[in-house]
């Protein structure tokens, strides 16, 4: 079991240089030429560029997979690709932070590995980032009374400790932070939990990124995109589950 | 959190030599004695040596599992031993750009940046690889239209831009790749499902997969080997299912 | 796709120093600033200080995790924690290969790359760490023929080399191996499972650790740490597990 070494080996020989889009291309057909093709035809001029969901949305979406999937490979280039697409610094070091809860510590901790250089290469400073402690958005107390008594339902006879913080640290602190817009913190959760195959949650989540303003045009466009950066089965696997949603929501 | 760091220095100490299976044994049993007992009699005097799956069939399954769980460790040992028993560079190439799809664009990423300095070091050319737009097999239209019809009726009224893709993207181009045979890409489809715990795909690509000439003692041997390398829980998991299939099917 | 290269540049950056719980701060502060501040006081002040659990149960849970999740930038800093909280280099030695089965052997043995320079670093030596084929524990015979009934029950039809492999290998041996208590194995694989995502066992296993010693105390917190290192995701699915076993047992 030599991997480590031979990883690092790879390293010293790879070339530093280029962006996502280009001059990686001799790289990747070295090996699979058809993949050079797919990345250009099927995922530059089609899928990046197709209507449904933004280039921004998709950036979001992409980031969530990649960081919920901790794919170090890909972090670099797509955090890139997603400051270059109009999401902010503030809004990527919320998505990070978010996802340390919804992804798990290790996975944000990649990822902050990941964004540093790049924000140090972009001179991305303090004055760009969210505060620590900010003022929080209000709280809207009758949805979130109603989502305590359903997990104190679920969850409080296993694990009190749980329900707590789901209550302290996550809906009356995290979701309230101001520098990501709620509907866009559910589409990075909706994204977290497809990616993951934890298509439980996805109900919660994608009813909440809607009634947020998420459009079934965007929720649909996310499965697809997702498909791509998580894999089919993962997106086959919320497609059944969002038809379901889509059906009984009465309001698009 | 000084992960990459901490990382950076363990790469800096282990040595780089010797192949996977010899020489490496120093590194595992200064940690972990036992499991570099596992390693000589269980895997390789066991496992790999048994009957039931051909050597380079059990390569074509543990390489789809290491990539499809992006485990970049055991990348080169395992690119390496499948060219070893047999796995044509060709058929490699193709492994990865199928994963692409059904374990994640950054998956085969991973796979790629592994396996470029193996097939420099065998001297691997553009002329071992496949075409990027090779002339495709002949598709069995009456199939293809019943898979496109059950598609359509899941996963059609939540994400049409998924139902197109699988359609022109996977079953009219990638499946239909010559340098590939059926048999294997199912193999290697399968074999990425059990890796990710994503059994609600398998029963469709595990009869797939036996129509394309899988054996019912491969498939079963397929499942007792991913229980090492993708862990006794996936394992279990994929048994419980494959039970239902192997029960259905009036033919081996 | 340049990842590889840019993690390597990213190495090259990042500075080598200090240690997990202090020093790091300024690196995580400079993309994420209120995820220092999680750090510091809903994990290090909060959850790990507080009852329920102990330090030490805790970093077993917090390893289990990490070697699960594949995350190779906190393995060092967690091998080095749960050292420090009282787990032996035995037990470690043990919690990783325990894992190579339960996990996946790609897991164990980045785990393996990960802990040799930590076990380096503190003098750690053959003398400490557990034979490679010791005198196992005794058998429960009874139990154990129960358990393998069940199994040839469900999985027998589907893969005979994964019935003959889950005794041998595993129950027979594995399992019985005298340096990790069984309530401890039982933790970590009731650890890896949840950190996996993969309900489907949880039932046996923390069954199972319930009868080896485990309180419900206990079990119930070891769900609501993992909300932080496996995420919240995988421990509401846990819970909803784990509340209906908490209900069948007569006794905690």
């Amino acid at each position: 079991m030599k991997s480590v070494a031979a990883l690092a080996l790879a390293m010293t020989v790879a070339p530093v240089a280029g962006n996502a889009a280009s001059g990686a291309n001799d790289d990747v057909s070295s090996v699979a030429p058809a993949l050079e093709r797919y990345e250009q035809e099927t995922l530059e001029k089609g899928l990046w560029a197709r209507p449904g969901l933004s280039a921004r949305d998709r950036s979001v979406v992409t980031v969530a997979a990649v960081i919920t999937r901790n794919q170090m490979g890909l972090m670099p280039e797509q955090i890139r690709r997603a400051l270059d697409n109009g999401v902010k610094p503030a809004e990527l070091s919320e998505i990070i932070t978010h996802l340390a809860f919804y992804a798990g510590w290790g996975n944000a901790m990649a990822a902050v590995d990941a964004a540093r250089p790049v924000y140090a290469e972009r001179g991305i400073g303090a004055n760009q980032l969210p505060a620590a402690a900010p003022t929080l958005l209000p709280l809207d107390e009758a949805r979130e009374a109603r989502r305590a008594a359903s997990v104190e339902q679920t969850t409080g006879p296993a694990s009190p400790g749980l329900v707590r913080d789901t209550a302290e640290v996550l809906f009356r602190d995290l979701w309230l932070r101001p520098d990501l817009a709620p509907r866009d913190r559910s589409l990075v959760t909706v994204s977290a939990l497809i990616s993951a195959g934890q298509v439980a949650q996805v109900p919660f989540h994608l009813n909440r990124a809607m009634d947020s303003g998420l459009t079934r045009e965007e929720a649909s466009e996310v499965i697809s995109h997702l498909a791509y950066y998580a894999g089919w089965p993962n997106a086959f696997s919320a497609a059944t589950v969002a038809r379901e949603i889509f059906e009984k929501r009465t309001n698009p």
